[in-house]
């Protein structure tokens, strides 16, 4: 349940972290803080960047340091992407004794490939007696956490394959020029595919594989346009029939060379969103998640959700596997 | 992932139990001792009681003192579904100093109607420094842990509504007499109604109550037949039509008077087998089990794949609300 006396700093108050915001506020989270580098946002409260109502007292500003000043029993991180860029901001939270959740992709699982960056950063959450956790919904949850769930009244599994078909067109706008939505195909390779591309999906894998046991010896991902076969209109563009509608994300982990992990992403305006495991094993097991879960909804309520687990939890930097059970938490 | 050192000893080697030992067996865990009452076991192998590969070296005894002087990591106890039944054979367990994970339905979350209990085992659990967990496929899994963490990525949950259909034509023996197959309508309320019906629900309605954070004023249960349309005839039995193919329960959870919790259980013979969740909220989500979690394999598997965290965890009367994330783990 949620402890109603949780106090927050937002770290990153653009679309994502302000979705959080709001989350975190329905759940009776006070704001005491609010970090961004957006000249336009610094000195407004936060209840203005972020859209919440009435108003926090939490005025946003450029100075970690000034926030966190308010000793928040724990930070909403939501900046990066990358491991890497992520690491001195979230050093600095955690030398100053909160305990934080990021969306930072690469932090979901980050001990397989960024194993130097997760390494330091648990040593500072342990030094400082916080916890650090990367969450999100994907990754975080959807084809990582929860296809670990599913597997638990399973006597052996021998694959997994998680399938995610995320409607762009529901989605924020950046997330949709982001996939690629409106390009001509022969720019994709050249302009989208590098940029287009869902970052996390291997800490997906990797974080998967290790909750049943597996240790992967090979992750490859391929990204590749989905066409449009007619015209769709969204909110914020138009494709054209021929053009890319998105991007259709694979990632393959392998074991010995056999393919164990398979998480298929496809995110493009105009499809039917939907979420599905399969396992093959003792028994074979099919869940479907119909409609799927809305990517820009769920990362905010997966983070607010959470928030009570990790203030409560063992210092160091933990992942989705090591908490206690996730669910939601009743609104204050 | 398993540890292959874990020792265990069986205590109660029913169909449940044995099946359970079975599984353990696979994800390499060595069995030190077993323990059951049926003088038809007693000085056998468990290897050749539970249907295992080769001996075990372990075996069969009904002074449970003697198979836990073996010092085992855990004890998995498949005896009863009634928690003060159960009570005295886990405070003897607890007091010799072993983890225990335990089949008992009421135990899954005893702290709503069983609180002195719940109670009495964490204390003793607490003083010998080590830990209780109740859990099973279900309750356990599929009607409050899984329900529990599919709500992870919402906004806000107003309704829960879960549905679990079983054809129990594909159980084992006793559960096909248990749910009434069979017997003349007539005699269902008489005869049937009392025994017949799942134990474990309020539980599951209370667990999964507790992780969303309603505090539930009420929890009503029915039980009524389901009358089979056609003659159905299993390896054990013959229902013909219009006689009792099983048990329809459902259980329903309330705040205020309004109804949060659903909990829709049909155990029958001929039925074609499912779980469903289904949450009122922002947004509204719905997933499906393909064919549902089978019964008896998914019992002794999430008993199994918990041995691990049980062995680790803080000492105490544990729920898998509190354990970290389950999952399958890997075999040896």
């Amino acid at each position: 349940m949620a402890d109603e006396s949780l106090t927050a700093v937002q770290f990153g108050v653009g679309p994502i972290g302000a979705r959080v915001a709001r989350s975190a506020r329905a759940r009776g989270v006070s704001f005491v803080g609010a970090v961004d580098v957006d000249p336009g946002k610094v000195g407004r409260d936060l209840a203005d960047v972020a859209d919440l109502d009435g108003e926090t007292g939490a005025t946003v500003t450029d100075d970690p340091a000034a926030a966190l000043a308010a000793d928040p029993d724990v930070v909403f991180h939501a900046t990066v992407s990358a491991a890497e860029t992520a690491r001195p901001q979230l050093e600095t939270i955690l030398e100053a004794g909160a305990n934080v959740i990021t969306t930072c992709e690469e932090l979901v699982y980050p001990w397989r490939d960024h194993a130097e960056t997760a390494g330091a950063l648990d040593a500072v959450a342990r030094e400082n007696g916080v916890t650090c956790l990367g969450t999100g919904v994907n990754p975080g949850f959807v084809m990582d956490a929860l296809p670990a769930v599913l597997s638990t009244p399973m006597e052996r599994v021998e694959r997994i394959g998680v399938e995610r078909v995320q409607d762009a067109g529901s989605r924020r706008e950046p997330l949709q020029r982001k996939v690629g939505a409106g390009t001509d195909p022969d720019r994709f390779d050249a302009e989208v595919a590098a940029g287009a591309g869902h970052v996390g999906s291997p800490e997906s894998a990797a974080m998967l594989a290790a909750a049943v046991g597996w240790d992967l010896d090979g992750i490859a991902e391929t990204v590749e346009p989905v066409i449009a076969d007619e015209r769709v209109e969204t909110d914020h563009l138009v494709v054209e029939a021929g053009d890319v509608a998105g991007v259709h994300q694979r990632t393959r982990g392998t074991v010995d060379g056999d393919e164990r992990v398979t998480l298929d992403l496809r995110m493009a305006v105009g499809l039917d969103s939907r979420d599905a495991v399969d396992f093959t094993g003792d028994p074979d097991v099919s869940v479907t998640v119909d409609g799927g879960y809305h990517g820009d909804v769920a990362t905010a309520a997966v983070v607010a959700n959470r928030a009570p687990a990790v203030a409560a939890a063992d210092p160091g930097l933990a992942t989705m596997l090591d908490l206690p059970l996730p669910s939601f938490v009743r609104s204050a």
